[in-house]
């Protein structure tokens, strides 16, 4: 069963408890010990109390509760020469508590399992057309590769106890585990647990591009706290990350760039709006525009990521590109110029830190980054705008599936009660 | 001296204490109390305590706190008939605390203190041509109204604790106390204490059309948590309300909504973009576009707000379009649109629950409201949208000095232990 579900806001409004002080406080010294690095040397409970500003009989308590829980482990340290009596030394578990990530894409499906300290141990993949077919077979097919995962990550002595399925649509703030449209797949309406085998195992649906936006936070060596981050593949989602969280806006719709008009005359959208950005920036659009056909992948996994000969459109647009092809280039060029339009918009309004170029933006940034960065000059003149603040993302493709898996542990990092007393 | 300063955070991410769940629970209690009309019923310490769900002892102990800090009064109640002990009544104090907003705007100065119930007390607004003079001047200028309307306080037994400055310009998170640039009044980087006379009152100044956001919130019949509010005057600036509080942006320049690029080929801006929505939607664009030429104030104040006869802008489109001339309504059609189409964009990015046209908008509402609609029905595809969640603000030009007002208010609710010990 599935133990780590949505956010339990701890905070609300009412009255202040112990249970809530406690609550918080577990969650500081698991954080202190995730931040340290064990290779430096060993982290004694006393240490912790330092870092934290909390007594050594109160963080020892927090310490015996997060080992009960299965969350830390304190070992004997090795002698190592020094005067006084061997330590013993805490880290977060390599074992034990796991968070599953699974992914539906247009023509793939993914899966990942990360241990508590938040490092994948399990990935997998499968290439595999999914648009157009039945929610249902799509779905059966995401819980073979998720047992398929499950089991590895057993063998590995770990336990997942949260499921967080990233799709290509919009899952609404409420009601919960419902994918209301994914355009690309065709989906309409779908309660992922009405289709999962077993529903006490059915992942948690949510927005890839927020995924891949929170991916890019938690891994990245110099996180900005406030940024948009764009997550293409067959359409174009952004995600708005505030201050480390997610934005999902009044009902779970924010981050829908694909839709800002960014030429109010121009061509007509399937949305039925004039001048979308994913008229000028979208993969179809792209393509179109390069004069490239693609191979259409067949519904036995014939597309293969990184594969222009085996089709992925992405890879072909990157080899033509390389090649020096012209019209190629002056599509994404004109990609590039609409994307920074409407990026335009998005830092008028949100002021922030930093633009991050993601999903399969992030294979094709060489030729996209110069066009895109020329209109963020021309429009943003009212705000400093610094041209490296736009940057492409270091994880591209992986990045919602790892923001999948990754979702678990950062609930149980925030709540350590998540997890059962062992 | 001004106790109550920009926000104290008492969450951080440190260890929880004792002292921060004291100074928690003594804002449930006083927002409780704050709460509870007074007309209905008395409100006994019994009943906030079954209210917030603390025990009568942790209670009274709060109550007493606030008491002596002068943010409760209890009073007898008068007897009514029934049987049992006469009760005893908790207010929020009509005396004492209150808060101080100042405004300057392109042709006036305002000025309104509120108590610590919200309500305003003292109003004071004076007609004042603002722009291209010195900023010394005019904050000489500003800090006699202050003072004059601290005087005015004083007299009603309020005690200003805080002071807050709403101005048409941007106001960067960091360092505090500085106006980055206001164009409408021809300011740069300007340090408000450096030309404040006691630097010891000198208020905090904060962006307008935030303030103006804030107040649509505070004072809302039926306040949405996440919207977009659209604060007209000389130019044209947003506010994002987020769960109730403004978004700020990484460095406090979000909202731009001014500079969203409408037309990318269109007017030239004196940004130095091109086709920028205050182009098309700003007061000497839609003056111009109307072919009206309202006589320009002089220094001493010949504007009065809403008398078209004396040169207010706003009043003279507001005289015009209700007569049906003709030009004006195509300049506000062609207005609406423009703004329709920067809202697009605002909606598709951050889907509030909200559109709100404030400042200066809300006089126009009705001329304006009708193409913004239909912007916004040809863009906004992708989600719902009704028309209703756009309107027009209630507060209209009011709104930023009485946020200015409130947000002392809302920081001392939020942490009574801003106010002295009595």
């Amino acid at each position: 069963m599935t133990v780590v579900g949505r956010a339990r806001n701890s905070q609300g409004n009412g009255p202040a408890s112990q249970q809530d002080m406690r609550r918080r406080n577990l969650s500081v010294v698991l954080g202190a010990v995730a931040a340290h690095n064990p290779l430096t040397r060993p982290l004694s409970r006393a240490d912790v109390a330092v870092r934290v500003g909390l007594t050594r009989a109160a963080v020892s308590s927090l310490v015996d509760e997060l080992i009960g829980r299965g969350a830390l482990t304190e070992a004997e340290t090795a002698p190592d020469g020094r005067v006084g009596r061997p330590g013993r030394a805490l880290s977060v578990r390599d074992q034990g508590p796991a968070g599953l990530g699974l992914e539906i894409g247009v023509t793939h499906l993914a899966a990942c399992v990360v241990d508590l300290r938040g490092e994948p141990r399990v990935w997998r993949r499968v290439e595999r057309a999914n648009a157009g077919r039945p929610a249902g077979e799509v779905l059966a097919a995401t819980a073979e590769l998720a047992a398929a995962a499950e089991a590895e990550a057993r063998g590995l002595g770990l336990s997942v106890e949260g499921r967080v399925l990233a799709v290509p649509g919009v899952v609404p703030n409420e009601p919960a585990g419902r994918v209301e449209r994914a355009p690309n797949l065709g989906w309409h309406t779908v309660g992922v647990a009405d289709h999962w085998p077993d529903p006490d195992t059915a992942p948690e649906p949510e927005n890839e591009a927020n995924l891949g936006a929170l991916a890019e936070y938690w891994n990245a060596e110099q996180a900005v706290e406030t940024f948009v981050h764009v997550s293409a593949d067959a359409g174009i989602g952004a995600a708005l990350v505030i201050d480390g969280q997610v934005f999902r806006g009044a009902r779970g719709f924010a981050g829908e760039l694909g839709h800002i008009p960014v030429h109010p005359d121009g061509i007509r959208c399937a949305c039925g709006a004039r001048g979308c950005l994913e008229q000028y920036a979208g993969q179809a659009a792209v393509l179109r525009e390069a004069g490239l056909t693609p191979p259409c992948p067949g519904p036995a996994g014939s597309v293969a990521a990184g594969d222009p000969a085996a089709g992925d459109p992405v890879a072909l647009l990157a080899e033509r590109a390389g090649a020096g092809h012209a019209p190629t280039l002056a599509a994404l060029d004109r990609a590039g110029r609409a994307l920074g339009l409407a990026l335009a918009s998005a830092v008028e309004l949100i002021d922030p830190d930093g633009l991050v170029l993601g999903g399969t933006y992030a294979e094709l940034a060489e030729w996209l980054l110069p066009s895109v960065r020329a209109e963020l000059a021309e429009r943003v003149t009212v705000r400093p705008w610094a041209p490296a603040a736009l940057r492409p993302s270091a994880l591209g493709r992986r990045g919602p599936v790892l923001g999948a898996a990754q979702t678990t542990i950062r609930r149980i990092m925030a709540d350590p009660t998540l997890l059962p007393v062992g």
